[in-house]
């Protein structure tokens, strides 16, 4: 095995915010309510699988965003996913947090905010929260949930930007 | 408010499956050493980043993996972002655990193996491990990178097949 000849010039924030701006991520809109009944809600580029048996979710958010204080463990949630049909969902629940809501949202199980546009949703639970320096992973346990379409233009965020997703390259995983 | 008119129809692992599939997520490659020497490596779907200062990155992966004994607290890894040029790499980690290296990988910092030909590295030490039901949550620390080109076809998982991202619909986060 030969060795590395290229330099690993960026250090720190540097190399995880260039490496990041070539990593493309799945986008998802979260939302809940607070225990005096207010919706809440954010957009997510950090929601992953976390296994399938038991059903789990992961989320990485600040500890310091508006939404955190109300993500207590048994908190119930909706998660929404999003399409090019959505989007303008995805850029309003990453705005100012009073314009997040407009009254178009229903009330679905346990009374969240639902907004029944979105190809799919899933209500899940929050079982754990680990906190790791400003930030946390709140674990999601998933109760249920349905599929509205199967999305032909499902969102991405890469390089800064909202994208669709383009080609099949190949089905093999 | 009026009340959601459609039922929410799935339940727990068939919901999350629904769902998911319905959710684009980018796709990583990373590679450690066992104690040993050994290369060790796999495709990640669930890379994400856990905040700026300091630079911390989540990747979800299963206890039952042949990789994550090797993981331990302390433990360097290089983590390789990924695009069309380099979708070979994604299937061939993604596989038969011996037949993931090659010897086209080199020696790189901390002797990881690294590809050179990936469009961006990441060299990150893992500093948590919170494990759920059979899964686990690692957090890792960014300690340097280096980007080699910017991908014009960078690669994403959708509808359990490899795409690239297509078509920018918006620029504003």
């Amino acid at each position: 095995m030969t060795s590395s000849s290229e330099k690993f010039d960026l250090s720190g924030e540097s190399a995880l915010k260039a490496i990041f701006r070539n990593h493309a991520s799945g986008i998802a809109i979260i939302t809940s309510r607070t225990a005096a009944g207010e919706p809440i809600g954010f957009t997510a580029s950090s929601v992953t699988s976390l296994g399938s048996n038991p059903p789990l979710v992961s989320v990485n958010i600040a500890q310091g965003s508006s939404s955190y204080p109300h993500l207590q463990i048994g908190t119930k949630l909706a998660l929404h996913t999003l399409d090019a049909q959505t989007l303008h969902l995805a850029k309003r629940l990453a705005g100012p947090k009073e314009k997040r809501f407009d009254g178009t949202e229903v009330s679905g199980p346990f009374g969240l905010p639902i907004f029944e546009q979105c190809p799919s949703i899933l209500i899940a639970e929050v079982i754990k929260r680990f906190e790791v320096e400003s930030n946390a992973v709140l674990v999601l346990a998933v109760a249920d949930g349905k599929v509205n379409r199967i999305p032909d233009q499902p969102l991405v965020y890469f390089q800064r930007a909202w994208h669709t997703v383009g080609d099949k390259l190949s089905d093999n995983f």
